[in-house]
């Protein structure tokens, strides 16, 4: 095996630090490394919490993993930043938050961003997961920060999602939850103490009223928080008991991961063709007239498309 | 020449309408009348109105386009809702804003969402608006709710991106502000009559002052407004003028469009591609081993990838 893999069975921090890296790298170990990890995943529960920003969900994380860690569960964040493709990921709050937790060996924090590849950064961050899986991990957390594709693409890989709003966030609110209502297991209004906190509740209902159910669907939570000062978390934590206990009868949870691994191995695929795409169409770009004949309008874009496609014979 | 495309070109808006179902639906003909619609595009300004939910967009855009309506300007708007990749787009919010401006024919707004496709909402808008250019408005406004991947994609795809932020959003704020710092190129701080928009500006001018500039970087203007009471509005308008005259200038528009087409191009390539995948995965995996195998950990996505991969011979 692998030395890299090796360490990271073992539980070793700065291998698992390491084998994050080569993954939102693409190094060429990457795929090596994770082939060899794979068979050692599967025991960690995965948690998705997502949603708006100004939600509060860092300070919500912190008071998870702080009960998490008082059950002796080994806790690993992740902290998902679709927002820059640009900085490459690392967050100047995640360091202070890694600071915090830094002399206890059982909790593993890391912001992770997108490369701007398409899927890229749901890929990465499955592939992290996979890693914190291997290394004993017992709970995994995905933060989100923002809402859209990104959650929804969040929420295919974790066993449970929580979306956190909270009172107030005007008109927008109404879009957030009419796309977040299908992903949403756990609905979490924090800042409860604030002014308008009735009403969202209020609103939240009566959308999931109008969700499709029946006697076997998971009916949704609405849980109020004041995270801050740790009002609700233990109700939250223990709400996701729940549902991880509706998911394990039935075979619901085995149907919900083999679903998130054929969406994984689709991933795979289209990243490593996006990547093709991309080198293949800078380097014919470059040399030829494709562009220029392109804004001149003599050709357009789904003819020079097509013929890319006609190469593959697919 | 199709009937559909002659139609869409006299700028009627029933056949507009029209033309935007078969792009989202990806009907068979939507390629086709792409196709035709390409060299009768080119002529219209694409704005981009961006930022995170709350930040009173809905408002700003309507006022924007009161202003533009009273230049004799003709406006679409693209309401891109990644959000709601189950609902398939049409906010109630976006109906009701449609009949507002129902009796003038100057003004077409349309809400699209995303289908889970990859890159998929991106290109559906971006050939959206190519109808919209080609029918002969003079404006085309993008206005994305949600932070993230999608609001850089949307950036990519117009002239000018405006990034909508409001005082008083939190920590989090720094995350979007670290990510759409790079693809602002105006700020507009609305709701400035709250609390908090002195600190909120020099924030933005302290990102600002970090960013990498020299000589004939575009610097962003951070603008305060008040979009409810149209304050500061008719200063947003005139700050896109400045910024499209600084593109047209040393053949900065044509060098964006050019870029833009080229990443249209590749879009169109991984659309396509990711519905081969997605199909030919599906079958296999249903036929087959592969995912009972991959759930009991006979075989790892990886490798069940790369044999896909290798089919293609690329």
């Amino acid at each position: 095996m692998n030395e890299l893999a090796g360490k990271i069975i073992s539980g070793d921090i700065r291998s698992i630090a390491r084998g994050i890296t080569v993954i939102e790298n693409d190094d060429a170990g990457s795929a090596l490394l994770l082939k060899e990890l794979y068979r050692h995943t599967g025991q960690a529960y995965l948690i998705g919490i997502t949603g708006p920003p100004g939600g509060g969900k860092s300070t919500l994380v912190d008071k998870l993993i702080k009960l998490y860690r008082g059950q002796k569960k080994k806790v690993g964040v992740l902290a998902v930043d679709p927002s820059s493709p640009f900085s490459g990921g690392a967050i100047l709050g995640d360091r202070v938050r890694m600071q915090q937790h830094a002399t206890d060996g059982g909790v593993f924090i890391r912001s992770m961003g997108s490369r701007g590849h398409l899927g890229g950064l749901a890929l990465s961050t499955s592939d992290a997961a996979k890693i914190l899986d291997a290394a004993g991990y017992d709970i995994i957390i995905f933060e989100t920060v923002g809402i859209g594709q990104s959650e929804v693409e969040v929420a295919g890989r974790v066993d449970t999602t929580v979306l956190v709003t909270v009172p107030g966030l005007g008109d927008d609110v109404q879009v957030l939850k009419a796309g977040t209502m299908e992903i949403a297991d756990i609905f979490a209004v924090n800042k409860a103490d604030r002014e308008g906190v009735e009403r969202c509740v209020i609103e939240l209902g009566q959308l999931l009223s109008i969700k499709e159910m029946d006697q076997s669907t998971f009916l949704p939570p609405i849980l109020q928080l004041v995270a801050k000062d740790n009002i609700g978390v233990a109700e939250l934590a223990s709400a996701v008991g729940k549902h991880r206990e509706y998911l394990m009868a039935d075979n619901r949870l085995d149907q919900k991961r083999k679903a998130r691994l054929k969406s994984e191995v689709h991933n795979i695929i289209i990243n490593r063709l996006d990547k093709w795409a991309r080198a293949r169409l800078t380097r014919e770009m470059e040399a030829g007239e494709d562009l220029e004949g392109l804004y001149q309008k003599r050709t357009d874009p789904y003819t020079v498309a097509e013929r890319f496609i006609k190469e593959l014979q697919i």
